[in-house]
């Protein structure tokens, strides 16, 4: 293990070790959401993690692969609410997907990393390949995998992209009325659309 | 008109100031197109134009009402269509519309400067106003201004969103199937959508 944390008395390594990663992947996702990618360094997570930057690039290997880590914990509840949506029964597909989207940008807490992540993704190369990989092959092909039709991953990326479209000129461009629109109203829109890509219905 | 570029020999005032005009507006297209809103600069605008940024200053204004006027000659063509669009019999609306748009993303001439802007309206709170400035109240409202039921602006807006979504997905993040997809296959699934969003049917 060259360059892991010296080890103190008293504590067992491989817990040591676990605190410290749990430490920048915490620093790293404060970051990225606050400076998007590409304002993001190594050496500024490791900083506000209080740890040298060598540890960074120990746990985690590059800005890229960081990057990655971080993602994956800020979109966790959206993947494990994605098997929830994916379990739903069918006729219920579409709403629960919308519901569940819309829920995640109406809560500030959960919209601040996402928007960022977001940006980064559209403004840099590297952040859309890993948005790309991680979306793509955990979030949209669980969905794909419940649709019986041909073409199930095209059908789940373009109900993504109404869902996403309307996150992004409701919560981001802010266009009105959208913007101020009711949830409900929202959601009575989008539902049957987005499961009319799901289903075919 | 104190800050007017010198005037030379035999040429009429006017045409000069108009030729000038169209010189920054060239340059600012070019800058903001290339670089986005935050990292372009009235100076580097001038700088590209060969002129003083005073001129700059005196014909546009600040930063923001340059690169307003940027964006209104970038989406003159998609203005235009617009209004091709809203013309067109009420059953082909969504298609004409769909059609119209991805036709915009696929040709790299258009997609380029609109990708920018994009970008810059994605990242930039004063980007995001000019861009819902302009969308919202020229293309959008000509578009509700068609719709006969209610929540006709909402009803445009969503419409949008699905294709704003799809442009994103598609030409940006470029998610697999759906970047590489056949345009036809694309059209064939929006209209529809894009369709009942705007009439209701």
């Amino acid at each position: 293990m060259t360059g892991a944390p010296v080890r103190r008395r008293g504590r067992p390594r491989r817990e040591e070790a676990a605190d410290t990663r749990d430490l920048i992947l915490t620093a790293a996702r404060k970051e990225f959401s606050e400076h998007g990618y590409e304002k993001t360094s190594v050496r500024g997570i490791a900083k506000a993690a209080g740890v040298d930057s060598a540890l960074v690039h120990h746990y985690f290997g590059t800005k890229e692969q960081v990057f990655e880590a971080a993602i994956e914990v800020i979109f966790a509840p959206a993947l494990n609410a994605s098997k929830a949506v994916a379990d739903a029964p069918p006729d219920d597909v579409g709403e629960r997907l919308t519901r569940f989207f819309l829920g995640i940008w109406e809560n500030p807490a959960t919209r601040t990393p996402l928007l960022a992540i977001v940006r980064s993704a559209l403004t840099n190369d590297t952040a859309a390949a890993v948005f790309r990989r991680l979306i793509a092959s955990q979030l949209l092909r669980r969905i794909a995998g419940r649709i019986d039709l041909p073409d199930a991953e095209l059908r789940a990326e373009l109900a993504a992209a109404q869902l996403v479209g309307c996150a992004i000129l409701r919560y981001v461009i802010k266009l009105e009325p959208l913007a101020s629109a009711d949830t409900e109203q929202v959601v009575a829109r989008l539902a049957p659309v987005v499961h009319g890509h799901l289903t075919g219905a």
